[in-house]
């Protein structure tokens, strides 16, 4: 059995940190742009570049900026650019916070199964914060992707000879940590996050539903996987 | 015997676009900024980044913002800076050009030899090329890394089961793609490209020009090999 956790908003706070950024943005931006659809106008940007920046600090930064710049007309002075800039560091420079019930359930789990990490976002911001989490050396496996879809978990699997019935994923985005499993065959688990992405977001009917396991924290997690596997 | 090649400027156009990019930008700050040392408080801000925004087009159109902003003391305008965002999603965009002699050597030596490509930067960028280039099927083992010494090659063999002297690496970089490797008792090829990055550089003595091989041309490599292996 391999047991696979997704890392930002799963076992450590992330999302706050980008929704913090955006608010600071947002109050900087009220002056030029009086619209109440700004939040929408930097979601619309960040889709926009996702096919060039990928995901992550430095994508959404670069996005931060380009709405700035667009929606004051470029009246956005350097100082206020350079605190934009400010903001992707302080989200690239936060401490990493583990969340609830994480450090004791990740140790004792792998004593137990053979644990892995995967993960989406900078490939060089996603390694210091597994290195800074202090939770690396209990991963057998650790994989930083670029996109958890269906086809980059199929891949995964089939590096590491895992069959999917062997295989359990947990994660806080249905849309990319739960329905791409179910998909392929293993067992996903749900742990939700207060604070979400939009992007991330779906809704899911009653019959999908049962497809998963849904968890509030993850502390559950080693009682369900004994009851389940 | 395992052949591992670098991607950047060692199979691909790359660091020329950077250039061009820079070189569009001290041409941009030019009636902000006299100093002749433009060029050099750009790579002193890319460094001093280097351990937040890592390697990579985003970190460096992030870096170029910073120096706009701290050289012209702020002046730079909105429409400016939309410019720098376009200068490195520029780079993000171009296609992916093979080197001479690169499609042919590599398709020759697949047939041979098991081969892994390992390249350094933004994962999403790297994997983008990676896909575009048509040579990702040539590869046995594909790692994308954020740093390359000798700690990260040591890992990549010990992940992959690979002896140091049945290990041959193949690129432009001596700091990233041979030193490490000669220390670590493995057989290095340095191909020089014409236009290269200050930080990769480092100055050799004659005894260090020894430990490894050198080369003009990708295609000599075969040659090169089958003589020594």
């Amino acid at each position: 059995m391999i047991i696979a956790f997704d890392a930002d908003d799963t076992l450590w706070v992330n999302e706050p940190y980008f929704r913090e950024a955006e608010a600071a943005l947002l109050e900087m931006l009220s002056r030029y742009y009086p619209g109440e659809d700004l939040l929408d106008r930097l979601y619309q940007q960040e889709i926009k570049n996702l096919n060039i920046f990928g995901y992550g600090a430095k994508a959404f930064t670069l996005s931060m900026i380009e709405s700035a710049i667009e929606l004051s007309h470029g009246k956005v002075s350097g100082s206020e650019i350079q605190r934009i800039i400010d903001l992707g560091r302080g989200i690239m420079s936060q401490p990493v916070k583990l969340l609830k019930g994480v450090e004791e359930t990740i140790k004792q789990m792998s004593s137990e199964h053979q644990l892995m990490l995967i993960t989406k976002g900078d490939l060089f911001d996603q390694e210091s914060k597994i290195a800074r989490s202090g939770l690396a050396d209990y991963f057998r496996i650790i994989e930083v992707v670029s996109e958890k879809d269906e086809a980059t978990y199929n891949q995964l699997l089939i590096k590491h000879n895992i069959q999917p019935d062997q295989f359990w994923m947990v994660g806080n985005s249905l849309r990319s940590d739960v329905l791409p499993i179910v998909e392929l065959g293993g067992q996903a688990v749900h742990i939700p996050c207060d604070v979400g992405w939009v992007h991330e977001h779906v809704d899911v009917d009653e019959s999908t539903r049962q497809t998963y396991h849904e968890l509030t924290c993850i502390d559950q997690l080693p009682e369900l996987i004994s009851k389940t596997a």
